[in-house]
């Protein structure tokens, strides 16, 4: 079908944008870093925001719009948060084109339209949201407030790659003011597990939940937390960040409120985002050299059918039956694609479908029609299998829960098999070198020895797992004392 | 409730305003034009992406997400679009601020970081998705392309105003290519009637379909058509715009595709979209001095169940009879809200949810317990009857119905009241300034007549209605003739 893609073991990184390209999920545009999303994959990206948004809205979260720009004195306010993101950001400092006189039909920069003061695109929005809370909270009333915020941020990145990095990406960001530190902790703790659950429930795939270090931490939060995943390179990915702020930004914008006992309070703080890199995540946690491997729940065609046929006559009849499989798959809410197309031959819809990554595919010939079978193919496993007509409908439901849930085990005995204990530095970097994935090992809590291991091993900390044992034992790099392992992997 | 809102016969202007921060819809930010969009008002905005999302879809058109920054060079590409926008534009012209060494704890825009190329903030995205469409389109095979975008978008206003205008606004973009120009008008067209029939169905808020004269065209297109709807105070509003771009921006980015015959042709385009301008038309299309009225199908909350009592054992009886109605109401999928506060009065809970434009209150006391009744109050009529608590789940879909029905019929017929038939200019300029609204006359089609009369009475042709019965008669302001009459008001 002349869409080749890149095998994994030739090449992970162009197999990864091959894939992308090819499947028709996003390409780059000609504004620098900035991509554009096709209509298949941002369908995908719709099946993800409405799970999430569902999963925003049953924890009791409303969704709420606010500006693009944040005015410079604004964002320099949290100052950990303003140095952190002011080397990555698109600055907004004319407000008018005018033409060139010096060059027929172009424009040029209208310099008497200078702002006042410049507007920084938004790579985050604590700065705006916070100064806007600062006139909603006055009293212990007005709390908690729980807001979600789903829009286009800009960061500008140096080296960007289809959704993993790109200078503008979309995301959702929750905003939580709370009368209390244990409240704002608690809400930190149950937004990871909302991202969790999707992660694992809807993604198919595996994640580990745990607290950064502090040079990992969200700039302007006193605790960050993560979802860590494992990709079949063996590298992680950051899926998801969850971050507890404290009163940072209540300080910062002098935020509020009038407690029970009728005293002012500072208001405490959470932020919580994922975003478009969730895509790439999905595609590079199950897909194969075929193409995309979509687990069911985010799949935007559950069910493709194609015909067999060698004449109007047998396309006719193959319709009929196609027609009625389909009508009964859609009433139970799949989404099911009869490709019909006379312009392509079989089996070069066998290959596009599968780089499309659709979970399940029926094929029906005129032996079929004598036979009263199909024959039913599974993205997952490529397992083929004859079934009968009548029944398929309502042996699909079952089917696709078994592939949601056979794509899930896969990754996880993946991440399984690449998780690897150690206890010696030198293990460490064997296993990085040879195996990849993530290690399990001892550190002395240091920002020193963290940052001599990634200087080293090009390893960072991807996060201390909420489920690590307590255990005595001495940190690899320094030998000094530890409490816990913690997690290590070269990452995207 | 320390809510009031200035009525409409005292100062329209400001009873919006009011009405739009009190019901907390919106606000404005720190941000010079732009608003922050509350959860309530975004509540709303939500129902309407929801029901025009499912149109685009039946009609055939699937989501994508193009940059929100537009190189200079390839936003002046078009030229008469470029020039119509430029002197609004949001610049972007740095990516990056440094600490200021003059200023401790402060930023400035660091000097080394200047583009090469300035960024325009999207105002409209024709320029990127053409630039993009050059690629995905060769063959005819590749047409028609479908596209719809959900997206943010800059237009440096000079005056704002809540919803109406703002520097920043939410909105989708349609954005299609087509083989020939009759497909295109037909397209044109077709979104035309899925925003008046979106207006009219959802909004309950009639439209006249029309073309927009040459003057007030979109740049760049070669025709705009518009829905135009009657607010309150007799000024009329552009609620949505169909263009037919012809092949200008298949020019300006050399699109052209093989046809069937092997023949290179340029592609044909339009554009569509509808903004949170919405919000402002549906406000002030039904409101009344009491705060907002929601059609029923948009409304975010269908029901709002008040409890009188005294004590809490009344409350506790109370609250197991709303108990059975929420759950039968919400279980055929209406939204149900059960205002169980103690900290407020009833009398402050009605004007709040008044003021909220909860279409239907039902209130029950200790009485209604006894009797086995309630009270049902429509907040478009203000009307309450008392029915029975055993059927009124049963009740409140056909008067929801109702409700949606009469807001439609009242908007209607005030619309109607306000259209005036006009044979003079005097009359013209009388009908203008004692009564408003639309009024209907002939004009010479030229752009001078229609420059004149925007002098001279701040009125505009709001569109020349698809539907405007041919005629012989004479412009009123030059006497030469004219083929039909044309719909002429102040407008927002």
């Amino acid at each position: 079908m002349g869409k080749q893609i890149t095998s994994r073991g030739e090449d992970y990184s162009q197999w990864y944008i091959d894939l992308v390209k090819k499947a028709d999920l996003a390409e780059n545009s000609d504004v620098r870093g900035c991509m554009v999303i096709k209509p298949y994959g941002y369908s995908i990206w719709e099946k993800m925001q409405q799970a999430l948004d569902k999963m925003f809205k049953d924890t009791g979260h409303e969704n709420a719009y606010f500006p693009l720009f944040v005015p410079k004195s604004m964002f320099e306010a949290e100052e950990k948060n303003a140095e952190g993101f002011a080397k990555e950001c698109a600055i907004v400092t004319h407000y008018r084109l005018k033409n060139d006189p010096n060059n027929k039909g172009k424009l040029m920069v209208d310099p008497t339209a200078k702002l006042e003061e410049e507007l920084v695109v938004r790579p985050t929005s604590e700065a705006i949201i916070w100064s806007t809370y600062k006139k909603w909270i006055q009293s212990y009333r007005d709390l908690p407030l729980l807001i979600n915020q789903w829009a286009n941020v800009v960061r500008w990145e140096m080296r960007t790659r289809l959704f993993l990095r790109t200078a503008e990406f979309l995301w959702q960001e929750g905003h939580t003011a709370h009368a209390t530190a244990f409240e704002a902790i608690k809400e930190t703790e149950k937004m990871l597990d909302v991202y969790a659950e999707f992660a694992e429930t809807f993604m198919a795939m595996p994640v580990i939940k745990g607290k950064k270090s502090e040079g990992e931490r969200f700039p302007g939060a006193i605790d960050t937390y993560c979802i860590e995943s494992m990709m079949q390179d063996g590298k992680a990915l950051q899926a998801g960040t969850s971050h507890f702020l404290g009163q940072n930004f209540a300080k910062a914008f002098d935020v509020q409120f009038t407690n029970k006992e009728g005293k002012m309070e500072m208001v405490w703080g959470t932020s919580w985002g994922v975003s478009t890199r969730l895509m790439g995540a999905l595609i590079m946690a199950h897909s194969d050299d075929d193409g995309l491997v979509l687990p069911p729940k985010l799949a935007p065609i559950h069910v493709v059918i194609v015909p067999i046929f060698k004449n109007e006559v047998e396309l006719m009849k193959i319709s009929e039956q196609a027609d009625i499989i389909s009508k009964e798959l859609r009433s139970k809410g799949y989404a099911v694609k009869f490709d019909n197309r006379e312009t392509h031959k079989p089996g070069f819809k066998f290959a596009e479908w599968e780089l499309k990554g659709v979970p399940v595919r029926i094929a029906i010939g005129p032996r079929d029609l004598d036979n009263k079978t199909v024959e039913v193919a599974r993205r997952d496993t490529k397992e083929k299998q004859v079934m009968m007509m009548e029944t398929i409908a309502s042996e699909i439901p079952g089917l696709l829960d078994r592939i949601q849930e056979n794509i899930y085990q896969k990754a996880l005995a993946f991440r399984s098999e690449k998780t690897t204990r150690v206890e010696t530095y030198a293990e460490l970097k064997k296993v990085l070198d040879e195996k990849g994935g993530f290690v399990e090992a001892h550190w002395d809590g240091t920002a020193e020895t963290e940052a001599a291991i990634k200087e080293e091993t090009k390893a960072t900390i991807r996060c201390i797992p909420l489920d690590a044992v307590e255990e005595t034992g001495s940190c690899i790099y320094s030998g000094k004392p530890s409490a816990r392992r913690v997690l290590f992997a070269r990452a995207y």
